[in-house]
């Protein structure tokens, strides 16, 4: 009987840096305020985010990888960090339009749209969305119930 | 049909100093130095503890929060930060007497208490205690088995 | 004859989340976009900033401190990152008006501040401020010259 | 009715520097550089490598321990870390002889190995392998299917 | 003419895990909690300490190093590390004895330690310690003056 | 009287991943293998290197820059990148011919070519190269004197 082919997890990292302010445009100022508290700030705030996004697959027996990671690279690149980077996520990214961009919101946006890039055989794991060194968020796609 | 509410997963990182020992009172201190060694000093030693708290649920649709990470702060500030940081964790801490602070056993504890302090629809799905560097400790509460 | 004093070097790290744009008003936009790129994108952009703050002088023999920490940590709290912190650093900073806020800017302007709160006996000696994971700036105040 | 045991999860971290390249023997020198680029050079290049071992069991009611960690060093060290380190993946490892030393290939060859010696009642639960800051490979081992 | 010889700054991290108070015996209990607040909490606290040692001299022109790293870790293991590390900084550490362990003062006593280990025509220039993330000290010994 | 002009110090970090073996070909094998232990290792290790280059200058009044980081990104990656990443130190790189790779003479030698490419007014301050956790050089020109 055959062996079951080895499957592997690979994470790539990618980063932008972008403005945004949580305001939910429903409510009144005071609302916001309470409760999104600073982050509500009219004039934007900003930060470093990191995006590391894990796929899995078999490694290919001539090359031993699951996915080249310059074209995962290239994906990742043209599909979110070019649209991202030095951008006003409530204002600038089509993607984004109409969506209220917390880390949840924005994450599950990234992931409909890796999800259609990916080579056949390649499967979109998990992504991790890191805000500061203090707040991340991980999504694992729809398919995962509570 | 419906599609199924995406869930997501959160997570929090705090931060504590504690003095700790490795020592078991039933053994002789030949018995702890061999089992424990350096770790079973007995005038302590002590360690810059992370810990990142991993909570799951469904984004709430006004918000695009699971949960308010500001209140998830003040939770693991009130209920654990405040009780171990600056502490001795085999002295100081009542959620912590009569057990031995190895990092499984601070983890254990921990999740008892973050477990009820939760809001409704918010689940903890791991704890991560980083002890050193190069060790640590990730729990997923009791109904997950080997 | 006596030894002389010890001199220490302290370093207190604060951190703010912030957005900006490099944009100057007496160019047009094209001469903005060719010099600043895309950190002249007109909607702003923004990052996760540390500083970390250096201070020198002598330990208090009777305290072994040169200052005491949970001051500087009020004292840039206070004068710093309260007024950086979910801010948009073009707009809502008052002792950022009128000045294009490029990181070598922002630091300098920091120092005339923090240069005035210290006790006497203690001095401020480096300023290091970090925008992106490659880029930083340090600033040992006007008196070092090329 | 008994509480099931807890189950925890403990990582090690270890750490190596090595040399290799990426070169498929079967393939011309002009099929290798398409396919792996700069990572085909023929005078190879190299990385820091850091292994996290995540294990997984019970914790030992006398000491607090799923395992002894300096234990599990021990055999990690032993095993793995001095037949890496410093050593050129492509030629001097008798465990990767004739493996392309992909991250993939290499991570599901120290599975192999590390499985046989641990404990009873310990289980290896993942081996996350970080090739460069933003490129890693986590393996599950065999019995994990897509 | 020649060529001054070229002069290199090599720095060595090395880390240590250890419990101490900031306590003066000269002093009240409250006295003490006023001044050193949570880092007087009588049962001990601890931190995760790095130690980054920085010599300079010229490099060895057959060996390409100011000083052989080997050599250097095994000085600092030897007098500094094996004699902090899972030690409390107040009560097991001969070299601090009537010294209040404040970052301040570690550093000095290690700089006297250290200074008279190294090789002819190498020199320590720095002493790093890093408390946590946030609080650090730096000494160049004591010929820097104010 | 005129107040000095400030004086910036900007960093900027670059990597590359590298093979290199330490040995004096003037010497026996034994020789080298006492001297430079695994590192003489004849097939090869390497490491993922970090080079963080600082400049100083006074910072411009129309862009408050000191210099465009991306020119200064752009030289270090042309010069100094593409020259070393993904290669062999000892065997491709024509501005380490004949040198023994130690990190202390790859950064003489990338200081010597910095030095040439800088603007005007701007001038190169220190170079940091990182080779692992936890060793690390630093060179700041031929002008400084022990």
């Amino acid at each position: 009987m055959n062996q079951p082919l080895p499957v592997l997890f690979i994470t790539r990292k990618a980063h932008f840096n972008a403005a945004h302010k949580l305001y939910n445009p429903k409510w009144t100022k005071e609302e916001n305020d309470e409760v999104f508290g600073k982050c509500a700030n009219e004039n934007w705030h900003g930060h470093n985010f990191d995006l590391l996004v894990t796929i899995k697959g078999h490694p290919n027996p001539e090359t031993g990888f699951v996915m080249d990671l310059k074209r995962l690279k290239k994906i990742i690149d043209t599909e979110i960090v070019e649209k991202l980077d030095h951008k006003n996520l409530n204002l600038d990214v089509p993607f984004l339009k109409d969506i209220l961009p917390s880390i949840e919101n924005i994450v599950i946006a990234i992931w409909e749209i890796l999800t259609q890039h990916l080579p056949e055989g390649v499967y979109l794991h998990k992504l991790h969305l890191v805000e500061t060194k203090n707040n991340s968020v991980e999504y694992y796609g729809p398919s995962v119930l509570l």
